[in-house]
């Protein structure tokens, strides 16, 4: 016997995941996307071919009991590569010894959970079925099939992963009583490539993620494993130089050379695909609530996109799925008492990692080209070491701490802050920086913050 | 010779008034309703129908050149009458002798403004015309007329001043680049009445406006020139004591008893008018950009919906148009200059209203019956009176100071607010407050913050 009938609307990481929780639970579960099946088409279509996966990704995936096989496929980034203008090489470690955020293709997570979700045998999942409709009553949908047919499909409960233009969500503006919001950054981005050696490798170090920091602008690199790196350009949308200013041939030439001279080297027809592409916006999205008469909820992305800075959406989407997979036990099916619960837990999240996201490209862009910022992360690292129960790097309880909720590793950050503001004011932190007495005050500062 | 042709969406008394100020600097001017003409069918629809006006909507009127006809049938409101829950009643003044918001009627005023727009020889007025469809390349719009027709309008450009559900702003949702935001109150409202003494005057206070603060709610009352007043009871929607949970006829009766027994006298049928009416919802809309291709603006509520607290709403509206009417000058009709320099000057200004509207619904509520906060206010009143040029209170800036931005007034009363919170902390300012040590310490603290 069935213990009700979901629709998933969006079979992208989050959807497939938050299917297979659901069908492990005894629930029987429709799965609709919208695009092809890139298992059977081979073309994976949805956006951005590689991200970044970490702890509470993994965690995640583990609760919900489908194992961490991605991981196989994963390729570990241990500290940012940081190319200075003049081409010279730093890094920043990410954590301490062992950690690292994790390169993994998004098309190649996907299918695996698309090949869990089908191995149930009461998941069915469905492509190129376009939501049409929702009526946040019933849970009931409409999909456009193949572009050519409409149907309407029944269930007891709907769940929108359909991403950060999540249509469930757009149509829950008419909802009354429904907050949203929608936030462009200035900054859009493309994406550039640069190919593998002909032996397969990597052209530049493989196990770090490559920042080239220019203020106001940056270029990214992640390594996939076929030895290419996934660059992303992100730059303003509009302003004097920007996206919208650089039209010219030759402006765009001239850019790439005195912004990125070492990877002029590595990067595939940069000026060309510049040129060619559209730069894509960034936005966030914050709503609540994140359900609807206790039919209707959303998930992942449609519930909170943020922006990429921090590596977080999808371990974002994927703590959500785990979430619920613990209310669902907890609450034993209750969904009266698993839809409030789960978002009056998860939203406070969403929003920390929302305002994390966006604070850290000023981190990336800037100050990780920054000394001052350099010192201080090394500053912390020690001390961490030293009284690893007073003090955890923010960048660390993020991306490797799961125990820590996002909204507390953001509130422990900002205090974290007004410590570190007092320690680098100290005179002639630059050149004292590993002496005691550094180490003793910030223990004074940290024990009457954290103690 | 026509300079262009205007299509304004929205005939309340923000579209009005843009039409008049278009048509006088020279466009052909279409103003578009889709709610019957009230001055025909007698019958106003808007909504609310008292509201306050204060020296910014009258300022604004006066430079766009319109008089203060409506000052006639408004009543001037010297002080807030503050109704304890055991029928106290304390008087709380706005600002100096003399100073007053106005209570005047959205109906009269909206008819006194299209009878103006109307005499107008290059603007027409059409009404029953509901806007479907917006064209943002062309500014070129379709309405729905009387229901049964559709009809295009093409025009140079189009302002939306459709109001706080404006259909030219959710149009705008698909606008690339379109950051919005709709966020609900935990509050929502039902108007009451208070009739006339059969004589014709009214059976409270006629120049004040009364509030009833309970902390997590509060009815309030403005006097109307019939002799009546309108009353609001803003109450939250959900939660222990709200709309939700007084469901029964007897709770909602000692509700009102208990809580407004001195009003109960007076109401008309409270507890009928409670339990027939649906409440509605507040929200605040914020959005970027106001404008669309050079073609398409925002203006009023559509552009900044805010909650009713400080009584700014009409002020804002009208001030954005005063805006516009100086920017057609000083840019000469260039209309690339305009659109950009109007939203960049006035956005900052709505965000502000909006965060000075909401965090008042604490003050009316909650601060208004509080012995503390009404020592404030005295002391802030008397050092203001002894030293203008240092201190001008926050209420004051924003209701009585056209010349001072919102934005202005809302960073200068955060600075203020620094400065209180230290003086309120004095020990002993109970009962020292009219000492002359208290206002020397207040001179010397505002002389660092603003001197």
């Amino acid at each position: 016997m069935t213990r009700g009938k979901f629709t998933v609307a969006g079979g992208g990481p989050v959807g497939s995941l938050l299917a297979i929780l659901l069908g492990r639970h005894g629930y029987e579960v429709g799965l609709y996307e919208g695009r092809p099946d890139s298992r059977v088409t081979s073309i994976y279509q949805g956006k951005s071919i590689n991200i970044a996966l970490s702890d509470r990704g993994w965690t995640s995936l583990e609760q919900i009991g489908v194992g961490s096989d991605a991981k196989a496929e994963a390729i570990p980034m241990y500290h940012r590569a940081i190319h200075g203008v003049d081409g010279e090489l730093s890094r920043l470690p990410y954590g301490k010894q062992g950690d690292a955020i994790w390169s993994v293709s998004r098309g190649g997570i996907n299918e695996q959970l698309l090949d869990i979700a089908d191995a149930e045998a009461n998941i069915t999942t469905h492509f190129e079925h376009w939501l049409v409709d929702v009526d946040f009553e019933t849970a009931g949908t409409v999909f456009e099939v193949k572009r050519d047919q409409e149907i309407t499909v029944e269930a007891d409960y709907l769940f929108g992963a359909d991403g950060a233009h999540s249509k469930v969500r757009r149509l829950a503006h008419n909802v009354p009583r429904f907050s949203y919001s929608q936030t462009y950054m200035p900054q859009s981005y493309i994406e550039l490539n640069i190919p593998a050696n002909p032996d397969g490798t990597h052209k530049l170090e493989k196990n770090a993620l490559h920042i080239w920091p220019r203020k106001d602008f940056m270029l990214i690199a992640l390594p996939n494993p076929d030895g290419t790196f996934t660059c992303t350009l992100f730059l303003n949308y509009s302003g004097s130089l920007s996206f919208e200013s650089l039209q010219e041939r030759s402006a765009v030439q001239a850019f790439f050379e005195s912004n990125f001279a070492d990877a002029m080297d590595y990067l595939e027809n940069p000026v060309d695909v510049f040129m060619e592409k559209t730069a894509a916006p960034l936005f966030l999205v914050q709503v609540f609530p994140w359900s609807f008469n206790r039919k209707v909820g959303l998930i992942g992305d449609a519930a909170h996109a943020i922006v990429p800075f921090y590596g977080q959406g999808m371990n974002c989407g994927f703590e959500d799925c785990a979430e619920l997979n613990r209310l669902i036990a907890s609450h034993k099916h209750d969904w009266d008492a698993i839809f409030p619960a789960y978002e009056n837990a998860r939203k406070p999240n969403g929003d920390a990692i929302a305002e994390l996201s966006k604070r850290n490209f000023v981190e990336m862009s800037d100050l990780s080209g920054d000394p001052m910022f350099q010192l201080r992360k090394k500053i912390e690292a020690k001390f961490s070491d030293l009284h690893p129960q007073l003090w955890t790097p923010l960048y660390s309880m993020v991306t490797f701490s799961p125990e820590v909720p996002y909204a507390e590793a953001l509130r422990v950050g900002d205090e974290q802050n007004k410590v570190m503001e007092r320690i680098m004011a100290l005179p002639g932190i630059e050149d004292d920086w590993d002496e005691p007495y550094v180490m003793q005050q910030l223990l004074e500062l940290a024990s009457e913050a954290f103690g």
